[in-house]
């Protein structure tokens, strides 16, 4: 209301127009929102006013104006109590009919969505989406500078490495026959830069995964990647749960308190992930010792019978409720056998799938130890200990989100420390690293991986952490090898023969013979850090341009053939795929 | 000094040890400076001692002491004053002898400093470079931010498109026989967040061209990538006039003044570049009217005598210079045919290589209009206008090296504006964009262009803009065509047929309909700027990782040639280059 009186010059789009004859409204839209345009018979000049009424949705305009008090207030706008009346009009640009309309609620389909992108981003959450990544973007750079970070910028055109994911590759034209990979993340450039003394380095960087796209990931994506020398793992989770709060309370408004610390067997045990969603309890509740030797064959021959307890469900949950539920936990994706189900009632009985085969007494104890109320319903799962418990989390968060336990706003941030250094792998027969080959072990247990067995291997712990908020891996990292000796047992373990380590990692293994720092780091995804800190469970809208699951961008349609010409300047000859 | 007493515990590399006997110095390196280590014979226990003396160069070290005075000062050092009694010595990692010293000056040359780019970024004067490019990273963010600028990342997987540069390709797994490209600079996807409602964009962003490697080019590189809506060109100027002048003042210390504009014809007439190096004078100055028509054949047949009168040069100039700096003018690089001078004797009387075609009358009217003093020293060529300049381009800057006319820490940043729009191509048959095919002409030239003749469209001015500093194009940009119209018509000139417009820039046409705002944008070259603001001449230095002039990594050894089933994946066959 202070602007009234002002002449001002407003340009933007039009959002819509209500001609009532002798007035006429226009909402004009641009990046700061909404602002209404009157045009009014007794003081607008005929001309004017035709040029208005000439006017279509998504018209480019210029207008100028006295701002004037609205007779009717809007005050769903923070503009609503005012708008212009207009003395200058200036068309810059025309528009065809959009193919969806630019509201909050579109009736574009994702397909449409992202062809015509340009229009979509003008939509207000998509907008507001990259203008929320703007500005986390420049609060993490803030932070870690104030932290004595330098921000330095490592190669895109590097060299392609087996290990890992699919590396995208480039061809060289100047070096025919011969191609450089896209990064799937600077890692060893990063671990280079604390052999060259740089101590703290970040950067916000592009990476690429030649993947089969799975719902929500991207060809390409981005991360915020940090390493620091001479530090512990005390040193990095301190400095990277700081930045995370900083995050949160500039772009957020939201204070963290601090994160809690939760070992991966355990993470494991309680809720069968190693990104446990902590805005709810619904525990697992191991029931060995109770369910076992009943003569129930099925949890008899389990190496694991784990439940959980659904509060207050037994009431909502016909048979046919149940048995729905069992179906779904059936469904490939999960792949449980069955589900056994026992519902608390009201009166303290028990109601169960397995009732022949326990006792009240039985079913008593399994509700005491898993805390259970009159009206809970107990979920079981038995099976092979890792398979059951993974089956067990899928049913966990499914419950959580039929229970709406899941509340917008809160977050539940924790570190997940010390994971399995190794993976063995039964169908290659050699060991995968859980993390990647970099990664060192815990102090303890580095003369150990010198010189252990097998069995041994199997249980080495890595230096490693994760950073998991709402049940969503933000990002994890390690404190690495930096010795010569332990790197090559690393590669050994994980099936390089000297000569392939050599000519993949000569470079890193030779900078760790001219003194090598101890060093560790961390990694952030950053589409998913945005998302996440939004509310969001899709990253899509925090990516200007992203590509569909075929890893194809639909606005500029790409990829795409290329000339003859430019194949033969880079020495290829494309075998399939032929028109 | 105010540290002294204090108990400390310092890490980093020892960069050279001084043992007396009875006492050791140790300097300690670390991202922040040197600092001395001192252990005595007296104080230092007999193991801790001789622990120390095992040390060799770069043995990476934790050292816990006493902060003390030094006997002997050293005000070379910002730690001068002090050095740290030793009780406590932890080597953390050994290290091979380097194959350079890690020095400001080092004895490695260039390609030893690559392959060991790890330990040549231990020496400060890179990684000052590198500190100081993540500052001036740091401080255009926040300058743009501040403006209202949204840093927006566009995809490094795009679209090949044949006009402009060479692209690098990425073959497609998932779309057999198709390719992305990597960007040569995100010039359409910001001119579509234009028409999505962005309004003010940038992007620290990396680009990516193959090209055949000049001297102090690299295939990626990095730009400040700008663009916004609803302005003009002042608007645009202004702005990045403010942030050159805020990075300057807040990396360097230095206030810049308002910078100059000139047009380009101006700038072509008096220096004979679209890049003038304004630290110095050494104007052009024609003298076709004074110099034809003498009967001096070779100027008589030129369409341009042009000259620079170079202060104070004749008499450091025997017969045999002159003789040795008309051949460098005649190396193929420049190609003038030769070179006339006039040297203006210290009585007023000239000696020339054309005395006998010109009176002393006529050399002196020479002198005049060149504004020459005795002693100076007038160089003239002659020829085609625009050869001619160019050549006495090269001509003038060579002389400034020699006079040492470039001062290290003066900076001339000036504006080039309005250059041509369309270069015709006599070998093609065809126009090129000057800038790039989206530049808009001047407002007054948009009618001319859509109906003009051939005649016409060679003089049609772009709407476009150069910053210029010390001679160095820093960027450039334009106020870009946003009706589809005339962007067609551009496309017409330029040699595209109606499909291939389309095929290759349906998208951005396609956007044009459906209210393209008017904008315009610049790009600063990164890298390069932040040489320029340090006075250096290389970009190398401000890149961690760089590669060589074949386009190489020599640390990585990337490109390399990548397995078979890497190729059979992605559908193709190599045909050249096979081992």
């Amino acid at each position: 209301m202070q602007h009234v009186g002002q002449e001002v010059t407003l340009s933007g789009w039009v959002q819509n127009v209500n001609d009532l004859g002798f007035m006429m409204f226009l909402n004009l839209r641009d990046r700061y929102g909404i602002t209404q345009l009157s045009f009014n018979e007794e003081k607008t000049p005929k001309d004017l006013f035709e040029k208005a009424r000439s006017l279509g949705r998504e018209y480019v305009i210029k207008a100028e104006g006295t701002v004037i008090e609205r007779a009717s207030k809007n005050p769903k706008l923070p503009t609503g109590d005012i708008e212009i009346l207009v003395k200058k009009l200036d068309i810059l640009n025309t528009s065809k009919v959009p193919p969806f309309t630019i509201d909050d609620d579109t009736d574009g389909g994702d397909d449409l969505r992202m062809k015509y992108r340009y229009l979509d981003i003008r939509r207000s959450p998509v907008q507001q989406s990259l203008i929320f990544r703007s500005n986390v973007a420049i609060e993490t750079r803030k932070y870690l500078a104030g932290e004595g970070f330098i921000e330095v910028e490592t190669p895109n055109l590097i060299k392609s490495t087996p290990e890992g994911a699919r590396d995208f590759v480039v061809p060289s034209r100047m070096n025919p026959g011969q191609f450089y990979a896209l990064p799937q993340s600077p890692q060893t450039f990063k671990q280079l830069l604390m052999v060259a003394g740089m101590d703290k380095y970040f950067q916000i960087v592009r990476c690429f995964r030649d993947e089969d796209l799975r719902a929500d990931r991207q060809p390409e994506f981005t991360q915020i990647d940090c390493e620091m020398a001479f530090v512990t793992r005390e040193d990095i989770l301190n400095t990277f749960e700081g930045l995370t709060k900083h995050l949160f309370k500039t772009v957020c408004g939201i204070e963290l308190s601090d994160f809690p610390r939760m070992e991966y067997d355990e993470a494991m045990r309680r809720y069968g992930s190693d990104k446990p969603d902590t805005r709810f309890g619904m525990e697992f509740c191991e029931l060995n010792d109770l369910a076992k030797g009943k003569g129930f064959g099925v949890f008899d021959n389990a190496e694991m019978v784990v439940g959980i307890c659904a509060e207050g469900q037994a009431g909502g949950y016909s048979n046919k409720d149940l048995k729905k539920l069992t179906e779904w936990m059936q469904r490939p994706q999960v792949g449980a056998k069955g589900l056994v189900w026992v519902k608390v009632n009201a009166d303290g009985t028990f109601k169960s799938t397995v009732g022949k085969f326990f006792s009240e007494e039985d079913l008593k104890a399994w509700a005491d130890k898993m805390n259970a109320k009159p009206g809970d319903l107990l979920l079981i799962l038995s099976g092979e200990t890792d398979k059951t418990r993974k089956q067990l989390n899928e049913l966990r968060l499914e419950m959580a989100r039929r229970m709406e336990l899941m509340k917008p706003g809160d977050f539940k941030p924790m570190w997940i420390v010390n994971f399995p250094l190794l993976e063995w792998d039964e169908d290659s027969g050699r060991f995968h690293a859980m993390h990647h080959p970099f990664t060192s072990p815990l102090p303890e247990d580095e003369e150990k991986m010198l010189g252990g067995d097998h069995e041994t291997m199997k249980r080495l712990k890595a230096n490693a952490y994760d950073l998991v908020i709402n049940g969503v891996e933000i990002g994890g990292g390690s404190i690495r090898i930096h010795d010569r000796m332990l790197q090559e047992k690393n590669f050994k373990l994980l099936g390089f023969t000297e000569e392939e380590a050599e000519a993949q990692f000569g470079f890193l293994l030779g900078a760790f013979d001219y003194g090598a720092p101890p060093h560790g780091g961390i990694a952030f995804g950053f589409d998913r850090l945005c998302a996440v800190m939004r509310g969001q469970t899709s990253i899509r809208d925090f990516i200007a341009f992203p590509k569909n699951n075929m890893g194809r961008d639909m606005m500029i349609d790409a990829p795409s053939r290329i000339d003859e010409g430019q194949l033969e300047e880079l020495g290829l000859e494309v075998k399939v795929g032929k028109e």
